[in-house]
């Protein structure tokens, strides 16, 4: 049970005891995960260093959970078991790698001893190798770290956790049954891992922020542009004195979304090429100076690579480089040049653009006289839903291009995972978002709106929401399918179909004590509205699921546009 | 929409058509996997060559329900998206890998022109690296083909199935969308794909057959023990061909069992070390010659490395060598020498030993009083249930060790995942197993036992089960959580414990029709031996769930046994 040098350290801790206290002082609260024998062990340690064990109902949705769980408290941290555990859970670490999500991944592995050996253990591949798959995950992870050798694990582990905050993506830490009771030096807790990024070389900073200034100041109609990384790697603070001082137009992409307060008399709305509203695109596309902050141009995030911008008029922020028109400039990072630009920056001296208004207008009966809820009709009115500091989820699918059209009120957090685009995430991001602001003691909504298609990948993560009373409202597009799949590449196939649930029934099944949560089923806009205008259901505490049936062939426009363009790239022949 | 060299092709067929059709001809009927837009376009082909198309509801499901399959038809195929969905289904790739089964895995990808272009698509890192998935599962396939130049598709392809059939594990095929619908040489198709391993080269086997003849005749107490690889690697009726000759005793390891007989008077029971019941263990331990088939001596295989039995004493029959005592034969192969010794054994110079009689025995109320359903008393009881030509599948954790004490009616095919054990696995491989006796026109039972948290975890596959009508029956184990992760550790501790569901009511909520299945909930022996011996129940063909309530800190004796082993494992430290 105890380490090499043990008599030298000062102060003796146990491995497992070393890595879950670096945890919560990050600002990990609960952990997510599944037992397993390989990590038993360490899951010991969880509670005595004042965590939570979440105990998710499988390893992908566990996964999932603290990609949401990351997004909203900042960081979070996953534990699996060896081979069968982890593996369950890489395409969500792949999603978090590819979303730019820091999720600390431990993985509870046979003993040193038993790697040596090379013993023929349940939970490999019956070869003998144990690295297999380290190796993969090496794919997705900006860090590996085998905890084998006492004398290195606490800095191994100090600079895992770094990295996983500076460069907001998973690592992977690997940590042996017999490892985890070994005694480390305790007395470097006493010191905080240094999260700050290092600051830009100030002589290129300078150079940077005066050419950007150059720009700016000659501009007519300048707008700032806000997309993911803005978000993930944490400019938003900067972005807002920005705007505040800049008093420009604003706009986000779809991934951007939830990062400007949409009640700002600057935002003009979602800016997606030929999926933006029409004055959203035409403001941007008509500006001469586009300052892109933290841009991800991926497919669903340009509404099939259709934005009609110039490279001539756009400034690039990124949270490893900065690029001015065609020059690009390595090494100088956005927050560095962010907060100087702002602080350099002479209002006076640009250019005053009126920003466009946005609302939410809800389609009169005469617009939309269906008495189904359309997709045109549903967007707005959940914007009229929503509240202050209410966290919204959406899934791949209909949901993340319908929340387009929804206006939010300040302070909304929006997740949505609309580059790595894995259907079913949603279900485990709504439990670990809305874990995630339980453990921070804010009493905020959070509402998930996922396809039914979506939903049954991950459905049993309800029971977790269950199981730690979180305060969740899922709504359940009920369309008989794979819509988004649809509009690709078979409307009618029979393997975009599903089999049709009973969702009403779900909480109920997965454990829900009676009078904790409430069950809806809503075929039409009248019976949708009388529920949304309804104060119980808006305020009550505990979980809540509507099953909302709409039109099997009705997607949102920005949906439509994107698919067709995904379907021509997909067989495109030359 | 046309290859290149189209004109010089004798018969023409699409890349898609040709694919689907080689995989009819090697025996796939259902094609397990879920839509996504990179694959739809190839899902057009299904219908159209014969094929039907399952639609799971989720990737790991799926995988798990094509590992089933393969198991009970000799091959099958999986068909997934590029990134999100593979990466789903990889932890039932890497089982079928470790356990020896053979799919074709089939991963709808982004064009060819795209990948070539490095464009940011969803379902990608955003880095451009269109390879890194296929690099994920090249360390648990033992093919990879990328379908990209129409003049090699149709010869990889039929390499990539021979292989997944040889080898026995799964093969990784990567085809692009804008590569389905190209034209290849459909003449190849008159010419089945060769399935024949090679032949061993004659001379070495016919020294290898004299040598095991020599210590055959020699021996006094010789028997046979039948494992894993003899299943996986289709020797069964060269084993039994053997058997009947020789006429000695044989047992089968846990993962052997099902393949010989337990009605056949040379059949001795399980042998695992220190698990065995105790005369399988006496009369394998001191016999002076075990003809070991298909041996993969795994720690929960061997109740935790507890043989005590001597190399000298062995002879190993492998699918790639064989090894007498201590003398290896590279290359030379099991199926030829089994067949070989078979033909030339001389059965009046083998020494005559007595089997051992095996039988499902019920303990008696004076034996096992208690009224709560005990694991010591249901394993004989399912072993009366069963029925001629049944398929049973067991889930790791009780289940899985339990079945240990099941004498089987012959006929039986046992499914189980000793080596890899992923929890959960067992519910898709009961729906690929089911759905794979009903291919082939065989009015089997499919008889699944899991234990409440391994159902949590891929619940959903049930749907399916629903969706083609599937003559199942489940026993879900109740004991509120992980029962093999306390007996490792941690007997009382929070993270084995589950929220508690209620099982018997989901059939009706993921969409079982009206009277088409059937759920029950039974506390005690008694309930139990009434529904066991219910006419109506053992014959119903549709989907029966069973809720069965058992002991929390009941667990069978051999789990109990490897379950410490592990735990010493775990922690040994030296």
């Amino acid at each position: 049970m105890s380490g090499l040098g043990k008599d030298l350290l000062q102060e003796p801790v146990d491995v497992g005891e070393y890595l879950f206290r670096r945890l919560y002082e990050v600002g990990v609260r609960s952990v997510h995960g599944l037992p397993g024998d390989y990590n038993l062990v360490a899951l010991d340690y969880i509670q005595s260093t004042g965590l939570k064990w979440v105990g998710s109902v499988n390893e992908l949705n566990a996964g999932y959970a603290a990609d949401g769980y990351a997004r909203v408290k900042g960081i979070s941290a996953l534990i699996t078991t060896f081979g069968v555990g982890e593996l369950s859970a890489i395409n969500a670490i792949a999603g978090a790698f590819s979303e730019h999500v820091p999720i600390i991944h431990i993985v509870g592995c046979p003993s040193t001893v038993s790697q040596q050996n090379g013993m023929l253990l349940h939970h490999t591949l019956g070869n003998g190798d144990f690295n297999v798959f380290a190796n993969m995950n090496s794919e997705v992870s900006c860090d590996i770290a085998k905890l084998n050798t006492p004398a290195e694990i606490a800095s191994q582990i100090d600079h895992a956790i770094r990295k996983c905050w500076v460069r907001s993506r998973p690592v992977y830490i690997m940590l042996p049954t017999d490892v985890v009771r070994k005694k480390i030096e305790g007395a470097r807790l006493k010191k905080p891992i240094d999260l700050e990024e290092n600051p830009n070389d100030q002589a290129r900073e300078d150079y940077v922020v005066d050419v950007v200034l150059k720009y700016l100041y000659a501009a007519k109609r300048p707008v700032m542009l806000v997309d993911a990384c803005a978000i993930r790697h944490r400019v938003l603070d900067e972005t807002h004195a920005l705007l505040e001082k800049a008093n420009m137009p604003v706009f986000v992409t779809p991934m951007g979304k939830g990062a400007i307060d949409e009640t700002h008399s600057n935002y003009g709305g979602v800016y997606a090429g030929e999926g933006s509203n029409p004055e959203a695109k035409v403001r941007v596309e008509s500006s001469d100076l586009i300052l892109s902050i933290g841009a991800l141009k991926s497919d669903f995030n340009t509404a099939g690579f259709s934005y009609r911008t110039s490279q001539l008029n756009t400034i690039d922020f990124h949270s490893t480089h900065t690029i001015v028109r065609y020059s690009e400039y390595p090494g100088v990072k956005m927050k560095g040049v962010l907060r100087k630009v702002t602080e350099k920056l002479d209002p006076g001296k640009l250019a005053m653009v009126p920003s466009p208004v946005v609302e939410n207008i809800v389609p009169s009966r005469q617009e939309d006289p269906s008495p189904t809820i359309t997709q045109a009709w549903l967007w707005p009115r959940f914007g009229q839903f929503l509240r202050y500091n209410d966290i919204v989820v959406t899934d791949t699918g209909t949901a993340n291009f319908g929340i387009w059209e929804t206006r939010f009120p300040p302070g909304v957090t929006a997740l949505s995972q609309v580059l790595w685009g894995s259907i079913g995430w949603s279900v485990g991001a709504c439990q670990g978002a809305a874990l995630a602001a339980k453990d921070v003691g804010q009493d905020r909504r959070t509402i998930l709106f996922v396809g039914d298609g979506s939903l049954q990948l991950t459905v049993q993560e309800i029971s977790t929401m269950i199981r730690h009373k979180l305060h969740v409202t899922i709504f359940v597009l009920c369309n008989e399918g794979f819509t988004i799949e649809r509009f690709i590449h078979g409307m009618d196939a029979e393997y975009n179909d599903i089999v049709e649930w009973k969702y009403k029934d779900i909480p109920a099944v997965f454990g829900a004590p009676e009078g904790e949560t409430r069950a809806y089923r809503v075929h039409i806009k009248d019976e949708l509205e009388r529920l949304l205008t309804d104060k119980e259901f808006g305020d009550f505490k505990g979980l809540q699921l509507v099953e909302l049936h709409v039109g099997k062939h009705d997607a949102p426009r920005s949906l439509v546009l994107t698919a067709q363009q995904s379907a021509r790239t997909n067989i495109k022949n030359d």
